[in-house]
């Protein structure tokens, strides 16, 4: 049984904590993760785990402590910590005493090779991490292709992200396109139709034909999609509205344009 | 103009924020909204309105002042407070000077009707105050007859629901059945089928033939249905999920489950 930590300035602790920090994310490469199934599905995913953190008078369950184990004699670095040094840890406040410090960073659309076949989901200008985070889980469910995030978004690997994403962060294909000519130029050149989804349109999505392939781009839940970003899109469609509602949540509208879509592909299998 | 009360003791102020509890919404059946939109709908609704409550230096929208003054003239009680008593009050951290008490409280089953030809939405014991604001403001958007709490659920006229809801609180018919056999038997006498949503059927809701007028019972994101409540409901559907995400928000399930119906709705027109 390793030692524990009780200390809150042991440097794993404090580099956690300080990788709450978008700036301190980008300088290491590294971000953060907590919670039984969100750390278990980085350990299953493609993504590096620098260090497990784990507090065994929190973590109860047997087999998360086996996986935890595995990981250690795999040589993966664990850090035993006290339930006060986990408490200090966790935004939580029932903490279930498993966190992970995960390497990895979003990169640019160079190499963003999603799986052919399937929508892709572009966010322009989004600001609130955690609805990147529940737009994440959304894809992840309904079988999207990848997560674009467009110009100056939210980080979807700040904490608040990954936890709304319960996990998915580790599962869905991301990318940064710095700029609105990095997302068509990047379309253009993988034949994805840039379809903008916006209430300005009278295209109803529930009778609009849409390319299986199309790159589905999202505005703001404040701004919207400005206009002269619609005109360069090959077409536009709303998700038409009754009652009185101005205007859905951006996670709920990218879930019901995404799911629309799975359920063609699903009507298509089956004729 | 009226008076600024810059006192934190004035006994409206004190009373907006004791109905932040859920007792004293209760014991007064009021309950409060913030917001320049919320409070709009709130206004143009059948809701009754106790007091509205303006910060003059805040509320900087003409139009909003305008309506402040319209119901100061047609005999609404308004308060206007400074700066710092509607910080005081409010949960944002750009407040707009504008929020209300409003007069009300959700009824049992007994007299609740909502528009036949429209499914309702039934929520079992959800705790989440948030999920169920994001649900009343899509089934606003979807077109849904109404929203039913059942059992011990959280409150839909709590702030963070209202505030969730965008305003759709003040738009969608709601009622609360006590137990499981006020759902059941409400629905019953209305001709309404149960439908359980859940992840715990093969029916996909892509494949399933589903009433426009069903009640669709969803379950807390945590428990999800128990199985002898599905084992109650005339039928039971799951939304198909792809990829590795284990379950859907609860919010995103009943959008994407609402939206369907919409779908079907606006395809029925169409034939």
């Amino acid at each position: 049984m390793p030692d524990l930590v009780t200390s809150f300035a042991n440097p794993i602790v404090k580099r956690y904590r300080a990788l709450a920090a978008r700036k301190v994310r980008r300088r290491e490469s590294c971000f953060v993760v907590e919670g039984l199934q969100p750390v278990w599905r980085a350990v299953a995913s493609p993504w590096d785990i620098d260090t497990l953190i784990v507090a065994p008078d929190l973590l109860t369950n047997e087999a998360a402590r086996r996986m935890v184990d595995g990981q250690r004699e795999a040589g993966c670095p664990v850090l035993s910590v006290s339930r006060e040094v986990f408490a200090h840890l966790s935004d939580r406040d029932g903490p279930a005493g498993l966190a992970a410090i995960v390497r990895g960073s979003v990169d640019g659309v160079e190499r963003f090779r999603p799986p052919s076949g399937r929508p892709v989901v572009a966010l322009h200008q989004v600001g609130n991490p955690g609805n990147i985070g529940a737009i994440l889980r959304s894809a992840d469910a309904a079988g999207a292709g990848g997560v674009m995030l467009v110009g100056a978004c939210a980080d979807p690997l700040a904490p608040a992200a990954v936890k709304a994403s319960m996990g998915s962060v580790f599962a869905v294909p991301m990318a940064h396109a710095e700029s609105v000519d990095d997302l068509f130029g990047w379309s253009e050149s993988h034949s994805r139709p840039v379809v903008a989804v916006t209430g300005n349109t009278r295209n109803s999505l529930w009778r609009t034909a849409v390319d299986a392939r199309s790159v589905l781009l999202f505005g703001s839940e404040g701004d919207g999609l400005p206009a002269d970003l619609v005109a360069r899109c090959a077409a536009s469609v709303a998700i038409p509205m009754e009652g009185t509602a101005e205007s859905l949540n951006l996670a709920t509208a990218a879930s019901v344009a995404l799911f629309e879509l799975a359920r063609r592909r699903d009507q298509k299998d089956r004729v």
